[in-house]
């Protein structure tokens, strides 16, 4: 049954994404409109520069009062693709307010204050949709919130920015350094003029953030969320990682402590071994994979950004929220019920590698061990290679604490005969 | 807000999935109820032996009379896990009919007959959610139908058995022929005594049934799907497979034609490169790969089977419909609007790798390649062997239909130069 009145959807943003999804709009709109039920159309534009020339939007619909647009009063759904803090929050919110549901794609700002948005979604009993935010085309937040909503997940790990995965995998396939990989990723438009949202983890560290809160139904604030870039992982590392059957990975990793009474979060450079599903995930595509009681292991792999993936993810969304306003009803928002506290990075528990590098003499390694011992970190193996006076020694935990690990460091870095701690790197997917 | 009047759920089979479905609902009911917005009870169990014991559930909801279950008139929601056609067709109906929403796991039946049950659950403005009868805990009917809503599906080619990707894998690794690997499989429980269904490719046919009539928004019967098992698949295919840098597993591939006017829908064991994500889905794993004009390819990955995974999907199936019949809407049903036909096996376009036994002549291969061009198949690469006399041909082929590949394979069979069709396989995933 169609109804014949349209829904009217306002875009704010019309770059890579929105031009996408107002193309999409209309060369698919009879597909749309029979999936939702009633024909859906482009209501309005914002813009900040109104004289480019957008193929297949009428001029008349462009504005650059982004703020006039959203408070029409007569738009069905608001798709927010501006990006950043503000004016996006204060025009969602004015969205809501005026009577339109949400669509979004803006990872930072769901992070950074997605409780409040809901809180208010939820006040106006109105969507707040955002399956664009993490991992560009893959369906995760849906998976997440709706396919698991009766299991308990207890494990999410994951591939999340394909900029730093291009670059690890060009690092790891050829041996190059990190700053020749970026480079490449710079020269073939995959890394960012600035690079340093991608290379230093905050991107990663969003995702994080807003995955672990609805894998959790807890909330998890960007600030809860351990963060460290992979700017300093060396060919070397790669070497180390490669002699253990491993490759590096950036990871986002969400987990619910073995008590079930906390969470953690955190983004880091970690060693997986080779035969996780996760190590074969190449160039700058994102994966997935998700730990929980009932289901087990599952994986969701695909491109993690770029233009007509997103915008799939962003129609995908405005396809449900136009089916809810017809019916009524309202999708499934914030659930946070658990209040589960995110514990501090200490509190991880995890395996470490550890390249020391020490004077070549007797007893260096009884030392070292003894050190491990006193900070109850457990010894798996260990590797001693020596030359010319110089020696290292490569050593591979059980499971410890972070913070464990940290004082052990502390403590060999004390040592006369340690010349220098050369790497540590959490060794994680086991 | 929590409502406090729980929703009544009538469980019609109480095997291996529903037992763990009642274990589940019992020792998470508040993380259910919390999810849902209300709590929700078993109101009643339908089994055919009333005597097994059964730990957990109490023994005044058993009932041996399914109808007068689903008949009650105060059930939400029937879990329906009884399999088959017959009786779950018309407790399904009768559900319904009696006011409830029905999640099931019965793949045969939906293939089958979904889209009469589907109308009659439209009819009656209820759901019918069966994410479990697709490749177990695997969130992929969610995914198909409302992530990719706002996109179009162009192919979905997944490893949907996970008995027979054991067995091929088995082979696959340890160079064993079929039977040796079947046995195995056996004597682990990854098959079941009369293996038909699995080895066989009717399991399978169904489920690519299911997923090419929501990837394409038709229908499509189970009469439509062109099926063909792996019990012929030999140590010397994985060897020529392997030769290729190929392995074999078998695939459900649901296919939009390239003029857009058409699907296919068809079950058979295909080489697939190495580099491609299913080749290395290992054990009874399941991964479906879904190529899209927008999202590109995306792959799911997980469990395809037993009875905590199964839990999982009908258990995110519960909450979903629970949560709808609490907002007093319906989730997305059937779409079949495109009504695209369905075309034969003839029409399939794809790639070949054939095995002919020929004398060890001259000209031999002048008259093979006279007969692939004649019938407008042409021809990638020739490996030609000879021994004794006897002489080994293998062909494997540009794109061409099943229809003149077909047509090539009878006329080499009545050249006297070729005295035999080793074997043929199609090629796909390139």
């Amino acid at each position: 049954m169609m109804r014949t009145r349209p829904l009217k959807v306002a875009l704010l943003g019309c770059g890579v994404v929105g031009s996408e999804v107002a193309r999409i709009m209309t060369t698919h709109a009879a597909d749309l409109a029979a999936r939702i039920g009633a024909p859906v159309e482009l209501a309005g534009v914002a813009v900040r520069r109104p004289d480019k020339v957008r193929e297949g939007i009428p001029a008349e619909l462009i504005t650059t009062d982004a703020t006039a647009l959203v408070k029409r009063g007569d738009i069905d759904v608001v798709v927010e693709l501006i990006g950043g803090i503000e004016p996006a929050r204060s025009l969602i919110t004015t969205a809501f307010e005026h009577g339109a549901s949400v669509v979004s794609a803006n990872k930072a700002l769901l992070a950074q204050d997605g409780a409040g948005l809901h809180a208010i979604a939820e006040e106006q009993n109105k969507d707040l949709y955002y399956e664009a935010a993490v991992a560009g085309a893959i369906p995760l937040i849906r998976p997440l919130r709706e396919s698991l909503a009766g299991d308990k997940v207890n494990r999410v790990l994951g591939i999340v920015n394909g900029t730093t995965n291009f670059i690890l995998d060009k690092m790891d396939s050829t041996g190059a350094g990190y700053q020749e990989a970026l480079d490449e990723a710079s020269a073939l438009g995959y890394a960012e003029a600035d690079p340093t949202a991608d290379v230093e983890g905050f991107d990663a560290a969003a995702k994080a953030a807003i995955l672990a809160g609805i894998a959790f139904h807890t909330r998890v604030g960007l600030d809860d969320v351990y963060r460290e870039g992979m700017t300093e992982v060396t060919a070397a590392d790669f070497a180390s990682a490669k002699g253990m059957g491993c490759t590096i990975k950036l990871l986002a990793i969400c987990e619910r402590a073995a008590d079930g009474g906390s969470v953690t979060a955190r983004v880091h450079p970690a060693m997986i071994p080779l035969a996780h599903p996760l190590a074969s995930v190449r160039g700058a595509y994102n994966a997935v994979f998700v730990e929980s009681d009932a289901a087990g292991q599952l994986m969701f792999y695909g491109p993690g950004a770029g233009g007509a993936p997103t915008a799939s993810a962003v129609l995908g969304d405005l396809v449900a929220v136009c089916r809810n306003r017809i019916s009524g009803a309202t999708g499934p928002g914030a659930s946070a019920y658990t209040q589960l506290p995110v514990s501090p990075m200490g509190e991880v528990v995890t395996r470490y590698h550890i390249s020391l590098d020490v004077a070549d003499k007797p007893g260096v390694l009884a030392q070292v061990a003894t050190v491990f011992a006193e900070h109850g970190v457990s010894i798996d193996t260990v590797r001693q290679q020596g030359k010319d006076g110089e020696a290292s020694l490569v050593v591979v935990t059980h499971h410890a604490s972070d913070a464990s690990l940290n004082g052990t460091v502390e403590a060999l870095r004390s040592l006369d005969t340690v010349r220098g701690v050369a790497s540590i790197m959490r060794v994680e997917g086991e």
